[in-house]
């Protein structure tokens, strides 16, 4: 990529609608632009100020193309940081195309995923956690996820790493200069001073990287596993979460033709459900390899939902129990939550020995409920919300929800625990300086102080077209 | 419908994209776009000058939505006509929602289908066909077809109705003040310098009426029925003609599943093809129905192609010649081409052959080609762009393509004609006078001068939110 001449894109969704933005960055897009847009005023866009509106016409010699709003941003005051001129043109496809066609035309080149965003980085407008936070925030489907993404847009994350990591240069430095005075025998860096540093770092890198696992299933969803016979009622009860006939219910066992796993958002939260067949009926020859499909879809979730009929629960209340057991016992990491379905068509008294055969049950959490008539259905919804630390975000505190960041950050953590060790080893400064610096690179590489081209475009192809 | 209420909608097409744009338009805009939106800057948007553009963030409370531009224009220099605030934000489908919903608690309406435009007609910023073309031109995807709505939305059309409404409205209050001095029998009106303008409006009107067959094809694409039985390379040839492999081409007959009845855009008109069977294969007893069934289909075409295959055309020549003339005699006034395929597989001899056979064929044009090798694919494009009167658009012809003002420019002239009648055959001014009415108030159907809201109400509802 060079990154000096001028990129075209349809910043809008694809398709037709009322309004389409293509937009233009780069020194001559005013230039470029001015050269096809006719203004209804009559002045040329070079002389509008930044931030201003205009109405005109994009022509392509004679032909008239459509009537526009052209928008103007002056370097430095853009996305981007460069020119740049957006046009809010009628929203037909064949407008969009020819639009941009003539931008081609007359100098301008296709804007490659996420290079208004890479400009914008390059520019200094944001530092690299900012620009990956603005692919996050397009992406975002969720109170939760829109939340981490508009955090880590607003620089809460990356200030926090930028400032330790300029208190950490600034000890750097000194024990490098130390080295330069080495027969002196100085001490320019304050051991004490430095030791505190360490540990607050070491401590913030902690906290963030245990902040992961809750940012990471808040981006992506909770997983759930359903643990369900056919006809016990999975599509019915996603359905009453999800509050829309989105699945065709019917009596006749596999209705449901696809497949159930989907995502629904409770309480802002994503939970993506994992339809699993349960290890009870796989009693053929090939039961060691259905059991071993159902345990590696378990293995994806992180609470486990065993769904029952209540009649069924009633009857073979002990095979059920087993079941529960074999699942707890592989995997007691997980949360597990016994449902039982369908109690509208149970009797009181039924109603009572279920809650025996229920308290029998140990190291689950139950509910009661019935799809079909949404009892209990917020119950379980509360339950599930349960699982999830949502209150890490309602307290504002940072959370990391990037795997690179992740992975930056666990190095960085480890590095500063060798620089530890080595002060509390007496370790000589000149190797205490490597550690130091290897430490900071990491820091550097989240907020993208230390990038290169292959790490941007690692990042940068994930993004739209057009951003 | 009111229409003294802030109405707001999703003004770019749906999904995700890199950005989105949530208008808002009436009187409060400003203010309720002002209540949610935090300027960087700290000025409120009421303080703005039009046409401006301002960074900022969208809070609901504290709760942070999303960094935003919002542009301002004031009453009366918007699209509507009132004030409007466009909120640019991340095109995100929850962002967008959020937005929306928060302006809707704030006070906004969600808008109807077409209600910004519409309120932009209410408010005089333009006339009701020109309304009309801001949907065509959103739906347009050809050239010829955006070319229309252009011309359409430019007012070109709609000026020179309004021009000969004037013209004649002006003639009308003459007769209808000769009324009021009948006992002393003036005549103010000069009648010879009326005829001459009766046949002016007569004129331009026919014109006008002419142009609709060439408007209406040019807007929806021409109808070309292909005759050819399987095997015959239809899907080979409409991919040689889109240039691309856009369906699945096989030796094996039959294997193009799906009807072949698509679009084409061919020197920047849409071609639509529609298959057809031919009327040979159907002799079995339900012969009859079969036929019935392609004279059908070929009813809804202008052109009819006869797809042959060299082999086929050389051997079987006589009962393809048959077909086409019976084809050619249930419709006289369709234009009729016999398009030899697969010339790539046949000798020079036979290929002389050929030629004598076509020759045999009256009344059709004819032409060789190989779908397959390309050759003979240009020659096709022009044949077919011959069949349309394209000039008229390039001379910058006023061109008519909507029903409605087909059908008003009709009654128009029955009306103008009654007058002309009238006027020979000396009738009293106070009937002249009702016929001059009824003629001027189908010019103001079509420019909305005359309308109700069950007329705005069909017009708008063909319309997108959002627009």
């Amino acid at each position: 990529m060079t990154h000096n001449d001028t990129i075209v894109a349809l910043a809008t969704p694809a398709g037709a609608g009322a309004i389409a933005i293509v937009r233009l960055s780069g020194d001559k897009a005013i230039e470029i632009a001015s050269g096809v847009f006719h203004s209804i005023s009559g002045k040329k866009l070079q002389q509008q100020k930044s931030h201003t509106v205009h109405l005109g016409h994009i022509k392509d010699g004679d032909r008239v193309i459509d009537e526009v709003l052209a928008t103007v941003f002056k370097d430095p005051h853009s996305y981007t940081g460069e020119n740049v001129v957006e046009f809010s043109c009628h929203g037909s496809n064949y407008i969009q195309q020819e639009i941009i066609q003539l931008c081609l035309r007359k100098g301008c080149r296709m804007a490659q995923a996420g290079e208004f965003t890479l400009r914008a980085f390059l520019n200094g407008k944001m530092d690299l956690s900012q620009a990956e936070a603005v692919a996050d925030l397009i992406a975002s489907d969720s109170a939760a996820s829109h939340q981490l993404a508009i955090q880590q847009m607003r620089g809460g994350f990356s200030s926090e790493i930028q400032r330790l990591r300029e208190e950490l240069l600034n000890f750097a430095s000194l024990i490098e200069l130390e080295l330069d005075f080495a027969e002196e025998d100085v001490e320019f860096a304050n051991r004490d001073e430095f030791k505190q540093l360490l540990t607050r770092i070491s401590n913030v890198l902690k906290r963030l990287i245990d902040s992961f696992a809750t940012g990471n299933v808040l981006k992506h969803g909770i997983p759930v596993a359903i643990v369900g016979e056919p006809n016990v009622g999975k599509s019915t009860l996603l359905n009453a979460l999800l509050n829309e006939e989105r699945a065709i219910v019917s009596d006749i066992a596999g209705t449901t033709r696809d497949s159930i796993e989907d995502e629904i958002t409770i309480g802002g939260v994503g939970f993506r459900f994992i339809d699993t067949a349960g290890i009870r009926e796989t009693q053929d020859k090939i039961e060691g390899m259905g059991i071993q499909r159902t345990f590696e879809k378990m293995e994806q979730a992180q609470v486990v939902i065993f769904l029952l009929e209540a009649h069924k629960f009633l009857g073979q209340g002990e095979d059920v129990k087993l079941e529960i057991a074999k699942v707890q016992h592989k995997f007691p990491q997980k949360a597990h939550l016994v449902v039982v379905n369908k109690i509208d068509s149970i009797s009181e008294e039924e109603g009572k020995q279920l809650d025996v055969n229920l308290s029998a049950v140990e190291g689950s959490h139950s509910l009661l409920l019935s799809a079909k008539t949404g009892e209990g259905i917020e119950e379980l919804k509360s339950s599930l919300l349960e699982f999830v630390n949502t209150g890490i975000l309602e307290n504002n505190n940072v959370v990391i929800s990037n795997t690179r960041h992740y992975d930056a950050l666990l190095k960085a953590l480890e590095e500063i625990n060798k620089v530890q060790e080595g002060l509390d080893s007496g370790l000589s400064g000149d190797l205490l300086a490597i550690d130091i610096r290897q430490a900071l690179y990491h820091f550097g590489e989240i907020t993208g102080e230390i990038s290169n081209d292959e790490l941007l475009g690692n990042i940068f192809a994930n993004f739209c077209i057009g951003k």
